[in-house]
């Protein structure tokens, strides 16, 4: 059974997850081996189509409403990680050892989204329809997961290359739903909080007038209901913000018609991305505000993707301060200028 | 000029340093070229001694007390960094843009630490009084820039392998001096006074005595000044805490005593670093108090250590919890048990 464990040093939460009975000295040997998952190697993967069998027993699929409709196939799947860092069959036990530690017992989520049946798909590069299917699976589980009245807060994401922590190559993304408010979500909503009561608005809403209004553009790509940026302090190379123009704070509020632009801008950034820095790996997080709050007026979710191209090391750790050696400026005008190369790809 | 920004919508600051005239397609290339480092060549290394002719111009040697008494070779050296993320020469300006925006000129220093002329040296293998040498030269560094009234903390740290972001194979380390309190600097001063006010002692002293009566042992390795143990909330496998026994809040303060301690501690617990994980990429910061408040009661230097067996991924990035796989107190035993080991191999 896993453990939350709270630092009493600073705003740290660690989930202590020894299910998989590893011992310290088998990361030497955990290093020379994760290459081979890099290949990729289709045999037997139990995330493709006509594999199912492989999967583990427990395995649903989720959303009948995305199974295609001329196959009969499904188009995308929730089956329950392997290695779960959370279990929600467990009790939710609070306890305190030693004066200054805290813990609790480790409650919570741990799924996998199979993203499409084919083991070559990405995001960047499958049909609209399908990354649709993928978008409608998320707003499922965030609702799901609503539910659960001990659940305060769901992740869900995508590591995409063995750089950015994958370690399965069929396309995937994972949910993780917790008990407590993460410090990074607590961090915007103080932030937003605060810039609420002094401005009676949302810093959110605030930022896409501002960056219209920027005198270099920050802008990578817009459509009716969706808006894509470098962020001011990005931290990495080309990092990414995705924000929907109509205020909302949780993502399961999103219509079928920002669905459909969600799709689109993803798609169309993605694929930018992959002609500027040529296919790199990259973590893509949703934001949104905690489960049981989804009506906030200063809070606003959205998207954040990370390129792994640059690594943080003991400057960033040791003072959560990042260095960036492209500024959003130039990664913004790269990507906006991707297009017409982009579109080329497009119509290959 | 390289700008310091604060991110509107959560307590981020990134250092945007586009100096070293990067465009976002070249990181395209140096994925493929960045393998080439970890081979760590010889040939014609700047920082050898015998090849001072070759580092940068504005070189200086300081601390001539670490001179080798019977060689008259330098032991170490600080150079300025060949691409600064900030630069002492430039003055102070605070702008904002856009009016969520906030930005500081690129104030600040940014130094290498040359930790031995022998190219083949490591901390966790040099002699101790090399070790000493390198110590001797951070408290200088700290000294040396409590001078700058612009300066408001110093961060010295090290990145160990190219996994954990060395881009020179040569032993270094690095000083970056910094004209804000880092978010996590300012975390941890923050979670440190809360507890003062409420208990009136350092969580920092009080967790090495919480230590030293934990039911299952956390700790790897002291002596009759410094403390070394994996964190109860551990966020990687075999991460490390080094604590000073005797309550001090700046890395400055240390005594010649405690410098000693310092280097057999690091040499102890890096070699059983090594045996367990089979030398490991490693960074490794020292978290000091702010440069103007050097006499804090509730805030007490020490030292991180994290192997980068482990890789945050989307999870962490967009939560700020972690999941390790291996419990704190498995590390400790690990640790604590490579001790023979670790002596045979001290012994050869």
């Amino acid at each position: 059974m896993s453990e939350i464990r709270k630092d009493p040093l600073s705003p740290t939460w660690v989930i202590i997850a020894t299910e998989r009975g590893k011992r310290p000295c088998d990361f030497a040997e955990t290093r020379n081996e994760k290459e081979k998952v890099a290949s990729g190697q289709h045999r037997a993967c139990p995330f493709c189509g006509g594999e199912e069998v492989e999967a583990p027993i427990k395995a649903f699929s989720i959303w009948p409403g995305e199974i295609d409709k001329e196959t009969k196939d499904w188009r995308t799947r929730v089956l329950p990680n392997r290695f779960p860092a959370l279990n929600p069959d467990i009790e939710l036990i609070q306890r305190e050892a030693g004066h200054i530690y805290h813990m609790l017992s480790g409650v919570g989520g741990h799924e996998v989204i199979v993203d499409s049946r084919r083991h070559a798909d990405e995001l960047a590069t499958m049909p609209k329809d399908q990354i649709e299917a993928v978008i409608r699976t998320y707003r499922q589980r965030y609702k799901f997961w609503r539910k659960d009245p001990r659940i305060t807060y769901v992740l869900i994401f995508k590591n995409y290359g063995l750089a950015a922590g994958a370690s399965l190559a069929h396309p995937h993304s994972q949910v993780v739903a917790t008990p407590i408010i993460p410090p990074r979500i607590c961090q915007e909503l103080e932030e937003a909080k605060c810039y609420y009561e002094q401005e009676k608005k949302c810093v959110y809403c605030e930022m896409i007038k501002t960056e219209k209004n920027a005198e270099q553009s920050r802008i990578i790509w817009e459509n009716d209901t969706m808006f894509a940026l470098c962020p001011f302090a990005s931290r990495f190379p080309c990092e990414i913000l995705i924000l929907p123009k109509n205020h909302a704070a949780a993502f399961d509020q999103l219509s079928e018609q920002e669905v459909s632009d969600l799709a689109q801008i993803l798609s169309t950034v993605l694929k930018r991305v992959d002609m500027i820095l040529g296919d790199p790996p990259y973590n893509l997080m949703i934001h949104t505000a905690p489960q049981k709050l989804p009506g906030l007026l200063f809070y606003h979710w959205h998207i954040e993707i990370i390129p792994r191209v640059s690594m943080p090391a003991g400057f960033e750790w040791g003072t959560g301060i990042y260095i960036n050696v492209i500024s959003p400026e130039d990664a913004a005008k790269s990507l906006r200028e991707a297009k017409c190369v982009s579109e080329e790809y497009l119509a290959e």
